[in-house]
């Protein structure tokens, strides 16, 4: 395999620029200015005053110092190494610098600048340009249009941001420097932590996935958390986010609507997949955690980044109050945490040492009038409970409440338990002390019990995802010269969808069962199939020029003797050549009539984004009406494949109501998984339907009833 | 009507009571005491130090003077009038207290002292008690185990709460402690004014109805917030809250599970009706604006308190950068806002004042380096725009940004508008000063965009409940009397359950249509009602102790020719006596068979505190396995009866999809408005369900094919 030398080394390549994207031993500011008013001051000052011990070389052909700092013409002019260069020159003069920086040979280039892709046709030439320079010479480009990097370990801020980050080991990806600037201010007043954070800007070269691949094994980022309004290399994202979150959690918040109009979807399902389908596909088969707002962003990433994951999802929950104890408890019922049940030893400590008026089961009631004593003996016993994974203490301000001493006493016992420890002391100035103490001393705190208990379930999704062992796209012995022969056919008479003994062709060499049909071309020949077939039999039209057979009287469904097939055959050449003048008949096809069954449809679209999105859901109206679909991005695994099958509501259809027996889900989940390895070896199907697909009882397979295939334009 | 003259006598007393609470004349506090570590110092002083200008008597047997104050020895001692007495004597102490209290005619008591229903059987005892003696003595009560209360108008705080909170237009009603100081300390962080704040404890006596009831009428209450964990009086729940909605917001935080044990389920829907239906439809019901977390509650009442109700739901977005404008716009998607189409004057006007990178069309980006000036020409221009109903400013922290005077200009422009104007200036150092400007001026400020499109949905949902015309329960003409004596009948011969027949003449009486149907004491009547009532007919035992009919080999449907309902009604009696020995057989019945149609459940179970649940949905699965169905309380009036069936997800069904007719959704509100009013007459009724009631093509009507009706135990 020798043509794989070249991508590893590539992957090398983008991992040392990256490193040196984060820890250079020498920055160029190109563009610094003594101007205070100008970014390339900024840039130049965050960069000396945040810290930084390597070399700082400003960049300006028009002064000679600047910010104390000996100036240079050009980088090229530079003494020593360049690692990065920080452009924040006018637009039409970042090409000439880039140049420059090739001719140099620095390994990353933060371009600030804006004015490119984002203003217009103007701006995505200029990008093209520039991206092509440092492609040929080898130099790595975050943005342009970006608000720069930072690292809080090197203490390299290279960015106009007002500010820099506590040191900490959450590393944060934004694709709006806004949101860069909102969160940084955030971080800042909550004391929150972070070890790199970055905006994308343009992305015209490096992107949130270069990234996501680096920090997989970046010992200081133990949690990832990204803002994107879009992802433009679907497969890479999902191979690399996989890779990622096994380590790490990985939190994103994904906004922004793709247009309908991007979208292939002529297919059934595929015009049901609404614009977010694949983006919620992909981050179910990545592990990704999805949050819909910023503040349970920074929820889960706190807790990720201060505490150990818990065990299990069997949470204690110690409480002064009742109120938010009830509300807690409703929260772990929504987010599918357990409420543990304690052991009998545990409720006899409670007992004998709490108050009689306390509640000693789940949640624990230590009463209005609790001090930090009461807090510490309940908070001991429940965390050397085994039934206990995780523990979120609530503190509501009353009148003996003591908010200080009572943080320490959560301080002191999470630091002698490995279970997960959160707060949520409410109020605000009543609690503010207390809650500073714990923010010093990181325990996650909460203003809502909730948000606690979201936390802890989030917490628990990624210890179950990185326990889940990992899984192959599975492969199934095919005929793939046969479905090669049939696409050849089909392109070489110009059309770009299969007929429908085509279509069966091509999934019976994938091992799916379509009904037992052959083509008629005269009446005596139906008759002669219908005795080899077995009656009763449905018969259809073929023509590659008839879409709906039923519509021009071209399908007759349980013919039941030879007469009737010769009737049926004549009425439906008939009517085909009446209501379809012109159109070119091939025959009358026979088919078996299936086995009794549950329809459900199994369906393929394109993404732009994400390629083959494969579809699964019951049919008629279950998909139609009620939307009730599964979604997976191509090639998916059999665990995949038998999650989409339990994830639709109507599932419960599948396993059998009443009396009725359970219908063949082994064999719905062996078709998705055909249907994954058929698209995925002939990425020139685009669309895809098999509806319905007839899954019969346990046991008895599944039969593709009905095949629509179709394929891309442009042959692959 | 002349009873119901002491009805409104209670009702008029209960206002002078709650009227005393809030703005007393004179108050005593009773437990007064001058050691500040008990709580009757800490409420004494809080009187005192909170500038309650009335008259404040300590009492206090054992004391001459506390605080400065002349001491009572009882509240009889007292010489001027007592309006309030707030207790905080030992519990055993409270009972003397309280008849002191009926001696003196104080108009009503705060019960503080704990030790009552909460801490078991001995506390329930105490609790009836003093609730007997107040009634007797026409003394209203709050408490007992109560924070007390607060006005911030007349300058009352009756609680051991520290500090009191600013002067507003907001109420709130708590019925835990706990929470009370929470929101209390909240609210004196982000500046936020309430007018009465009310700690309901036990609820012995005043409930969150009563102060309901009174604040619809109170001038200084705009917006009511209620942390609830249950509500006793369901009935009168609905009618009070029903009436405040419709003056003013009512947002409220229901939290708590009911016990599944404490509801009659043993109707079909009714044990589908998980223990939330029931305050879900009230809620839905009252127009009460449900949310689930208490920064929820918070971001609505601030929005409601602050600014006025939009006139429509057209929401401009005003930002300074991509990102947040997008999240706005996804949450409004999500929130069912409609983003504004400015109108071409608008677009042309933003196009001519901002930059060319600008976005002019909605939401409005006046891009990261604007400025005041730059925000005030976009805002200005779209609260001009006749398509805008409300604007949302969005500012994240650049380096150009001036949070401050860009509040300012947020600030004058809301002075000049009508429309509804809220913001989302994110970050926290860099935005501080703003915000506490908009807090000043009143212009609610939320962290994140999404909260403040939640909260402008909110303000859409009161202002439509308010236009919508109000509605009354139809009374339709039904035959009673027949009713009341097939229950007279059922109960007479000591049975709980209807048979068959006698649900069918039930149904029937409220002017539903049940199939033709009659029964057959021999074979021969058998063939005589079959020739009358018309072949096929659907045959069934009648037996008062055979509910499963069809295990016995009790049914045979279809039965076409006279020969086989001879053999029918012989196999059906000779089944019945071999399957089901001893059971008394009354016969067999005959049915027409029924039109096609769709099979649809309507059904009745009782709630503990709601009483009489409808609910309503489609037949089989889409109840059982889909758990698709709408609830409502009754009685319901015909615009409930509507949207019980539009809100379920099946609904589409109903219309009829692909070329289907649609089915007769007239004749389903008809039938689920004739069984609230047969159970709103018959209270004895605590659990009914037809199902299937089959569903025709419009105009077609509806027919009940199958009709289970069970009584209470204890006739009513």
């Amino acid at each position: 395999m020798a043509h794989r030398v070249p991508v590893l080394a590539e992957k090398e390549k983008t991992r040392l620029a990256l490193e040196a994207l984060f820890s250079p031993e020498s920055v160029a500011v190109v563009g610094a200015s003594g101007n205070p008013e100008k970014l390339g001051h900024v840039v130049l000052k965050n960069i000396v005053e945040g810290g930084y011990q390597g070399q700082v070389y400003p960049v300006n052909p028009l002064a000679d110092v600047v910010l104390g700092l000996r100036c240079y013409p050009s980088v090229s002019a530079v003494p020593g190494p360049v690692d990065v260069a920080v452009v924040v020159v006018p637009r039409d003069a970042v090409a000439e610098v880039i140049q420059d920086c090739v001719d140099k040979a620095v390994k990353a280039a933060v371009v600030i600048t804006a004015g490119f892709r984002e203003i217009g046709p103007e701006g995505v030439k200029a990008e093209k340009e520039i991206v092509r320079i440092a492609k040929e010479g080898g130099l790595r480009l975050l943005g342009p249009n970006c608000l720069g990097h930072i690292d809080t370990h090197s203490r390299l801020n290279a960015t106009f941001a007002a500010g820099m980050p506590l040191t900490g080991n959450i590393s944060f990806i934004s694709q709006s420097g806004a949101l860069f600037s909102a969160i940084l201010d955030m971080a800042d007043s909550e004391r929150v932590g972070f070890a790199k954070f970055v905006s994308l800007g343009n992305k015209a070269d490096i992107n949130e996935i270069d990234l996501l691949d680096s920090w997989r094994e970046d010992e200081l980022s133990n949690v990832v958390i990204a803002y994107l309004e879009g992802i433009s290399e679907g497969h890479r994202f999902i191979a690399v986010a996989r890779d990622l979150t096994k380590a790490k959690p990985l939190i994103v918040l994904k906004s922004g609507v793709t247009s309908e109009g991007s979208r292939a979807v002529s297919s059934h399902t595929g015009t049901l997949a609404g614009s977010d389908a694949a983006y919620s596909a992909a981050f179910k088969q990545t592990g990704a955690i999805r949050v819909n707002t910023l503040e349970t962003m920074f929820d889960f990433a706190i807790a990720f980044a201060y505490q150990p994951l818990p065990k299990g999802k069997r949470l204690a929950i110690v409480t002064n109050a009742g109120g938010p104890g009830i509300m807690a408890t409703d929260a772990c019922g929504k987010a599918g945490v357990d409420l543990a049940h304690f052991q009998p030893g545990t409720i006899d400590a409670l007992r004998s040492k709490l108050p009689p008026t306390a509640s000693v089961y789940n949640p624990v009631d230590v009463i209005g009038d609790a001090g930090p004593e009461r807090y510490q003996v309940a908070i001991e016993a429940v965390l050397k409970d085994a039934n206990v994974d995780g523990l979120l203490v609530l503190l509501t301000p009353q009148r003996l409440t003591d908010a200080v001493r009572t943080a320490n006493v959560v301080i002191n016992a999470a630091k002698k338990t490995r279970k997960t420890v959160l707060t949520s002391f409410m109020g605000t100035a009543s609690v503010k002390a207390g809650v500073d103490r714990l923010r010093e001393a990181k325990i996650p705190n909460y203003p809502f019990p909730e948000q606690g208990v979201a936390a802890f379930s989030a917490m628990n999704q990624q210890r179950e995802w990185m326990l889940r062992p990992g899984e192959k796209v599975k492969s199934f012995r095919v005929n793939r010269a046969a479905v090669r022969e049939v696409i050849k056919r089909v392109r070489d008479s110009g059309r770009d969808t299969l007929g429908d003994i085509e279509a069966r062709e091509v999934v019976e060499a994938y091992g799916l069962r379509p009904p037992r049909s052959a083509l008629a071309r005269s009446t005596d020949e139906a008759v002669a199939l219908a005795q080899e077939i077995g009656l009763p039999v449905a018969m259809k039209i073929v023509s590659p020029d008839i879409l709906h057979k039923s519509d021009v009287g071209g399908v007759k469904l349980g013919v039941s003797t030879i007469d009737e097939v010769r009737a049926a055959d004549q009425a439906i050449m008939r009517n085909a050549r009446r209501y379809a003048p012109g159109a070119r008949l091939w025959g009358v096809a026979l088919q078996e009539m299936v086995l009794p069954g549950k329809e459900t449809i199994v369906g393929v679209s394109l993404d732009p984004q994400f390629g083959h999105l494969l579809a699964f859901g019951l049919g008629g109206i279950y998909v139609e009406v009620l939307k009730d679909i599964a979604f997976r991005v191509a090639p998916i695994t059999p665990r995949e494949a038998d999650q989409m099958v339990k994830e639709i509501r109507s599932y419960l259809l599948l396993k059998g109501v009443r009396r009725e027996k359970p219908a063949d889900v082994d064999a719905i989940v062996d078709a998705l998984l055909r249907v994954s390895q058929l698209v995925t070896d002939f990425p020139e199907i685009i669309e895809m339907d098999i509806n319905p697909l007839v899954v019969h009882e346990e046991g008895q397979g599944a039969t593709a009833v009905d095949v629509r295939i179709g394929l891309s334009t442009v042959a692959a």
